[in-house]
């Protein structure tokens, strides 16, 4: 890392505060797309999720660790042996590995949550932070709900935490809180009256629930700290994290305020935001800073009469800049394997020969149907592809009876386990009895949370994107399926989401047996 | 309006910076039901739209004038006399009118857009506040780009503004440019330097193109400002304005670094959302703050093995703070009129007695189809009848065939202003085969941007709520309408989009003449 006094490190918690949320469940192959992407984008520490909750979290932080080449790859932990055990061996093979550990600092939460005097949790904290850099020299300490600290005892929790080896010194506003002068203030205070203070990092990490993440992240750095804690799209709990993309362009945009330097590649600001809404199945909101699809929609040429508009008047920063292109129509039916691998590679994607064959096959079909195939419909067939390689249930075929006469009807067969079987189902509506006729065919007790369409790309005869999220035993996952028909990729969607749980290790058998 | 000074004003644009963004057109009556609930809430002061823009802008806006109770009601203007006495006339009925004209001040605006030299335009800005002084007695006036404009010139205009008769002074950061510290500043010299400040109430208003619109908006107060320029869910050009709801739950929440009263009653601000969402389609992100579906998601339950939280560690303000109310199963196929009524009233509905034995029978054919009814079922079925009972084209009966096989066919029956037609046509999947019955029923040139479904409520038999935006002579409109059947639900938002074209002044025919 660099030692310039103005470099900022971007901590990306993507894959572990963002994922960690109600519905943004991510498969293992997810994980691995984005830690690879935003590896590529310059992201200087990624945090790959928290090792100790799952044998799922533990297998994809040990994954990340082995396949990021250049970032920092770090495991999260409370203030136990086990979790912090746990953590040094998910991050063990990364090139540099990092294990970040926290405890609670502030009174509401020591005496409600950890039901602990403060003198026992400083005790904690020397004693975790020394374990922690027994496996590794890259050590985070956090002083969860640090915005609302006693700042007496806060200070004692940093000098400590560094004088037993932590570099960096995490003081984050756990529950949205905060203002941008009172956290400018408080890593001001706290790096004026901590003896040690120059030996770490200080980092921010800011929550949405007053929307002020990202002013109160750039406050924070003003104030001294040089890592920033974010997350792509500004998923997270609740309300959501800080977002990247938006802090990144503030950064650059505003470089005469906010005098800082990051690694990152903002030209690929718009595929990340992509990469991570399709991962999570969380929308981007149309009015989303820079990344959402009206944030440079004053380009789009639709105002009032009069309120004419010149670029340089209205324009702060150009979209190139962010990565966003316009849509181009790519290829057509008669588009050959070559032009077909190109754009593949334009797109990002390196895929192997058999995986080649089978996205040009699905791309001539869908060409046969459709009459203009954008980047966004090619994307969408080779993410899937990729999505549904493994599954255990695979859908064969579907037919749909449906409108205002009633009954609707859905004839399906589905491939289970390599055996196809084939069921009828009637349903209030032709997705109900889509997923009626899944049912019945796969008999499971997962309950669905939500149900979303949308068409990839423009005109009447896009594909249809479908997110469906079941919620099975209190946790929830989100599948997606995309095709021309609607129908059909609501099956897909459905299908998918039934995939990973099972992949999650919950049999549906397992599971039903359970319920009983 | 209070005298107190820690008063603030809540200035909502929804109507006009919101509804100018690309898609989010209202209809006349969606406007009236934002407007109404704006005003109950407690909104200080509508902005109801631009009466020079065209003919449906006024007229929404003197319909407003005329409803709104409470509030100011306000229209804007440049800086035209056309322009000034047009926004006169539509908000004369109001209680308490308002005009707003602006102009820009900044260098690069002058030189580029107005094309004038500064002592032009502060002749203009003399002019024009005088000209609406002598139509009302209330005159806001906004120096457009105030954040990037020069601050000798900027006071001298703001100086000339209240002599000649502006009773609010907005300074805006039209481009989203600002950071706390600076609109703060930007505010406190004004107020220094210009000796008539006092005379007049100044404003607030930001985008927030770098994620900071709320922090920048609380800093301008901090700076002595007192009236706020934001709209619900943050709708606006480009990423959006100040999100109404953000801003007022911060200085509720947060009182001892936001010493301010509003007098919005907050437990409205969910069902705002909600009002606005559907008006525009816009959908909100799972994680807005305060009004997205995650937002008091710790609520849920769903936490990493061991992040057990407690209520009072994690929440810093409740659900019921802002009207977050559980899903409620309210009634199914046995319930009586008498509980349909209540309900309906429960839910903020004023119905006339045809309108309620209308919504009865469709709430009872509902009932008969699906096992479970909401609050949100009985939403979709009123609201979708109140927008459609003007309509020309009606829907009345559709069926179709779709599935893996091909081809996808649908069969439909419209009623075009009285006489019932029939048609069949083929499709790229059946949302297209609706789509393109749709148009061979009704020809049209308008143009498909966006489709989206989601499910009004949870499970699988939840009604599907389905929005489609439709370009029409380089102007977006949405409509949207629900239905069990996800495809019926898609024909009644086509139509509804279409019936907006006609009712917009421009008929199908007409427009198709032209693009010919």
């Amino acid at each position: 890392m660099s030692n310039d006094q103005n470099r900022v490190l971007i901590f990306d918690t993507t894959l572990r505060d963002g994922e960690q949320c109600p519905g943004a469940t991510m498969t293992l192959e997810e994980k691995l797309e984005v830690a690879e992407l935003l590896d590529e984008m310059g992201v200087d520490i990624i945090e790959a999720g928290f090792p100790i909750a799952s044998i799922g979290d533990f297998e994809a932080v040990s994954e990340i660790a082995r396949r990021v080449k250049r970032a920092v790859v770090a495991g999260l932990s409370r203030a136990n042996p086990k979790d912090i055990e746990r953590a040094g061996e998910a991050v063990r093979h990364a090139v540099r590995p990092r294990i970040h550990t926290f405890i609670s600092t502030s009174p509401v939460h020591m005496k409600y949550k950890l039901q602990k005097e403060p003198d026992d949790v400083l005790a904690l904290v020397i004693d975790q932070v020394t374990r922690a850099r027994n496996l590794v020299d890259d050590v985070e300490w956090s002083a969860e709900d640090g915005t609302r600290t006693e700042m007496d005892f806060l200070c004692r929790c940093v000098e400590a935490a560094i004088k037993a080896g932590a570099t960096t010194i995490n003081i984050p506003d756990t529950v949205g809180y905060t203002t941008p002068e009172e956290y400018r203030t408080l890593f001001e205070t706290v790096r004026g009256r901590v003896p040690n203070a120059d030996k770490a990092i200080f980092s921010v990490h800011c929550h949405n629930d007053l929307g002020m993440a990202v002013a109160n992240t750039l406050a924070g750095v003003n104030g001294g700290a040089r890592q920033i804690e974010c997350t792509i799209n500004g998923i997270g709990e609740r309300a959501g994290n800080a977002a990247l993309e938006e802090i990144v362009m503030a950064i650059k945009t505003r470089a005469d305020a906010f005098p800082y330097e990051t690694g990152i590649d903002t030209t690929m600001l718009t595929r990340a935001s992509k990469v991570v809404a399709n991962a999570t199945s969380f929308p981007v909101q149309y009015n989303k800073a820079i990344v959402g699809r009206n944030a440079f929609a004053h380009e789009s040429g639709i105002h009032q009469d009069g309120m004419l508009k010149h670029t340089q008047t209205y324009e702060i920063m150009t979209p190139e800049s962010v990565g966003v292109t316009k849509t181009s129509l790519v290829m057509g039916k008669h588009s050959g394997r070559n032009a077909f691998r190109s754009k593949l590679a334009e797109l990002g994607y390196k895929l192997s020969d058999n995986e080649l064959q089978d996205a040009f096959d699905r791309f001539k079909a869908l060409a046969d149907r459709k009459k203009h195939v954008y980047d966004e419909d090619i994307e969408a067939l080779v993410d899937e592809r990729l999505a549904t390689a493994h599954d255990r249930i695979k859908l064969v075929s579907l037919s749909v009876i449906a409108g205002t006469r009633g009954p609707q009807r859905a004839t399906m067969k589905l491939e289970i386990e390599g055996r196809v079987q084939t069921e009828e189902a009637d349903g209030n509506g032709p997705v109900d009895a889509v997923f009626n006729a899944i049912h019945a065919l796969a008999p499971h007790e997962a309950t669905l949370e939500l149900y979303q369409v949308h068409a990839v790309t423009e005109g009447t005869d896009a594909q249809a994107e479908v997110s469906v999220r079941l919620n099975s035993g209190g946790r929830s996952v989100t599948g997606r399926g995309a095709d021309p028909d609607t129908l059909v990729a609501s099956a897909k969607a459905y299908l998918a989401a039934l995939n990973k749980i099972i992949a999650r290790g919950e049999g549906l058998h397992a599971q039903h047996a359970a319920a009983e």
